[in-house]
Formats: structure tokens, C-alpha cells, sequence
């Protein structure tokens, strides 16, 4: 590829190199630098921060889009991130993104997400990074109004810069949901999953499970990422990877740790 | 199982069922309550916190140890969690232990590591909830010492609880390194795995990838995991669940966010 001098974007994602939502993102990553795609080559949601250390990986360059480098990868979308920083540019992008993921990473959400899972690798390994995610998961959702809101967070991030350990958590309501009130910097809000198992029989009469289960949020304080996505703005959550509860280490320092 | 006014206490680990670290940890559980291990059939190190959406589970119930309740589960980790507490006990139980790993989960490691995820999803469901590791990778590592730490941790645990949000991160020295000075309450430690990519080639010549690389601890403050482990501690640091970097919402805030 020419112009050697335009920042190299990593684009990555959790549905795979050929869910719509990737493309809308890689399209709009060359309005800003040269687009190097490295995704999984099946859909890998929900695969956290795992990665391939039992068997090996490949990756396979593939048709994607004119003028952008694309591979497919049989890992994780964390195993992407390392192989597109390790083997393939053997050095850091000027940004990496994530997405458009199809469905909600909203609050604990951020721990389950294989497209928040690649933009904090990216911030372990010290490159700016944006995960993407639209609140519908439909393969026919529209992505149009999404374009703002990555071209704002994007040019943001790559004027400012991130602080380092640092990455951000992008959600953006379903175009169903009306026109985007604008852009909300949010916390993670409390959450957890409710009922997560249904019990059924196979034909041989043996159980099997599915996890299912309802996102219960814990607060609606408007200070979090529930809250401003439930009320028409696109939400960012700066994401860390510090996971230290650090106020509780006094308290921890109270007990007797005697052996 | 009898006694039922004893304490429920949940055991799994990312080993798999048959490591010897899950068979220890679940001996030094039966002094403080009624233990039911859940844990993967097979090894499911470095699975993060990945859970099975595209598949379904199962659970057998196995032969583990007299007086243990036991059970092996096709899915990942967190995946044990969640059958545990929604389709087994269908409610939670007073404790949930997870390990003991096979291995080091110091640092950032804790985002890659099953073991850890496990104890975090413990947290998300408000249980409190403890990781155990062993810095020693090999099947016929000696466990004999960390029977202590375990002892000390899980007792103050349960005399004190957890705040909730939190749960803690344990790892404790080979024996080889000697006795054990103690118990140190710590941070985790900034690091990254370096050179993360071995590209080798398959009998008809194409490419295939192992993960591999070093992992560098980026400084050896005192008041670190990777400090403390390395001057004859055992670490124990508070995680939490919550990743938002709330000190960079104030800098967010200052960025023109117009779409």
C-alpha cells in the first residue's frame, strides 16, 4: 500500500470479518489512515479476554474491501490483536478499533465482550483503542447513524491521544431508538445477568443447558452508560485494565494474615 | 449431604476437574463447610471470561473425593459459575474458591485467566469469591505449602466478607523457593507479554502461529503482585469488576464531542 506516511489503523471485531458492522468501521477508518483488518473468521462473541495457547492459529489474507489489507483469523479477537501486532505489522498501529459490534457491550457487560476484550489488549500493548458497539443485534441492523459518532470518538481520540492503561467503551442505541441526543462520557453501571440457565432434553432424554438470562441493571444514576443509551445518547466509558480494587487494600491490611 | 446448616462452599478452577490443584483446594474446603466442586472437563486455561453462546453444556456428575459433591462441565469457567449457581444450587453459596491454578496469575495476567474469571464471576453474582494460584506450571508441582495460605485466606474471608464488587486474587510461590515469609496485600503489577508470536511452517509448507512471548512486570514497587512473589510472599490483590478509569472521565469531558 502507498502512503506510508497516513497512521495505520487496526480494525478487529467479535462477529467476524464478514459481519456488516465491520465493514461500516474499516470504511470509516480510511477517511483516517491506511486500514489494516485483522478479525476473526467465525464469530467469536462472548469470548472475553481468552486466548489460544492449546493448538495453534492461522491466518488467511482475504478479499475485504478496495484498498484495505485484510486477514481472517481462526482465534479469539484477542488473538487477533496479537498476531496483527506480533507477526503481521511486527510494531504498533497508530489506533486500533473494534467492531461495530452487533449488540449491547453495556456496563459488566465490558468483562464478557470479545470487542472490549481486543481494545484492552490494544491498551496492554499501548495503542489507542476504540471498541465500537451498536444496541441491535439484528444482521439486518442499520449502521448509518453510527458513522457520527465513530468519526467523532475516532478524530478525538486520534488528536488527544489516550492515557496510558486506558481504552474506550463505545455504545450506540438502535436507529429504532431516534435521532442520537449526542455523545455521553459515562461510567460502567452496576449490572448482572439474572436466571442464566434453561434446562432441556435431548432426544435420548439427557438434559443440556443454554445460558440465557435477563441484563438486570442495578442503578439508573445518569452518570452511567445505562442510563444516557436509554436516554438517546451514545455512551463512552473509559476502560481500564488496572483491575485493583485499590480502596479496599487498607481494609484487606486490617485482617490477620497469620500463616 | 447431611449437615446442612454448614456453609456451601462452590469449588472450580480453569485446570480442569482432574488437576491436582482443584483435589487440594477441595481437601482444605471440607474443613470449613460442605463443598461442591463444578469445574471444567477439560483444561480451559487462559480462557478469560469467555462464556458458551453458541453452543450448549453439559453436566456429568463424577467420582472426586468421599463426601464432595462433584460435577464436570463441558463449558468454560464462568460457564461452571453460572450452572452452578442457576441450574445445581439455584441460589448462592457462602463461598466460592476457584483454583488452585497450576501457575502464576499475577499482573494483567488476571485478564486472561480462567481461574480468575471464575472468582470474578463469583463477584458479579455477589458471592465472595477467591482465586488460588501456584507459580509452578508442572502436574507434579507440590501443593503441601500453599495448604496454609489457603487455610488463612479463606477463613478471613469468611469471618470478614468481601465488599462487594471485589474479590481477591491469590498467588503464592513455588516451594522450591522456599518457605513462605508470609502474606502481603498488593496491587497488581503493570506488565506485558512481549513477542507474543512463533510462526512455524506445516508439512505442505503454509503458515501456522503459536502464541508464545515473555511476560515483562513494567516496574517492582514494593506494593506489587509481582514484587511481593518474588521476595517469598504470597499477593493478594482486591479485584473488582468495575473497569471504568473513572479519573480519565474528567479529561473525556473536556473533548469536543459534536457529531
Amino acid at each position: 500500500m502507498e502512503n506510508t506516511e497516513r497512521p495505520l489503523i487496526l480494525v478487529t471485531n467479535d462477529d467476524g470479518i464478514f459481519a456488516p458492522g465491520i465493514q461500516t468501521l474499516a470504511q470509516e477508518m480510511k477517511a483516517f489512515g491506511k486500514v489494516l483488518v485483522v478479525a476473526p473468521d467465525k464469530p467469536q462473541s462472548a469470548m472475553g479476554h481468552a486466548i489460544t495457547i492449546h493448538n495453534f492459529l492461522r491466518l488467511r489474507k482475504v478479499e475485504f474491501m478496495e484498498g484495505v489489507e485484510a486477514y481472517s483469523c481462526t482465534g479469539t479477537p484477542v488473538d487477533c490483536v496479537k498476531l496483527a501486532v506480533y507477526q503481521i505489522i511486527k510494531g504498533r498501529p497508530a489506533l486500533l478499533v473494534s467492531g461495530i459490534n452487533h449488540g449491547s457491550n453495556l456496563s459488566i457487560n465490558v468483562l464478557y465482550s470479545g470487542t472490549m476484550s481486543a481494545a484492552v489488549e490494544g491498551a496492554l500493548e499501548g495503542i489507542p483503542s476504540i471498541g465500537f458497539s451498536l444496541m441491535e443485534y439484528g444482521i439486518d441492523a442499520s449502521f448509518v447513524h453510527t458513522r457520527a459518532v465513530v468519526r467523532s470518538v475516532t478524530a478525538n481520540v486520534l488528536r488527544h491521544g489516550l492515557n496510558n492503561g486506558c481504552c474506550l467503551n463505545v455504545n450506540i442505541p438502535a436507529a429504532a431508538a431516534g435521532p442520537l441526543k449526542g455523545v455521553r462520557i459515562c461510567r460502567q453501571a452496576p449490572g448482572h445477568w439474572a436466571d442464566a440457565v434453561e434446562c432441556r432434553h435431548d432426544p435420548a432424554g439427557h438434559d443440556y443447558y443454554w445460558l440465557k438470562g435477563e441484563f438486570i441493571a442495578k442503578d439508573q444514576e445518569h452518570d452511567t452508560d445505562v442510563w444516557a443509551t436509554s436516554h438517546g445518547y451514545a455512551s463512552v466509558v473509559p476502560v481500564q485494565f488496572d483491575m485493583t480494587a485499590h480502596q479496599e487494600m487498607e481494609v484487606l491490611n486490617t485482617w490477620d494474615h497469620a500463616l
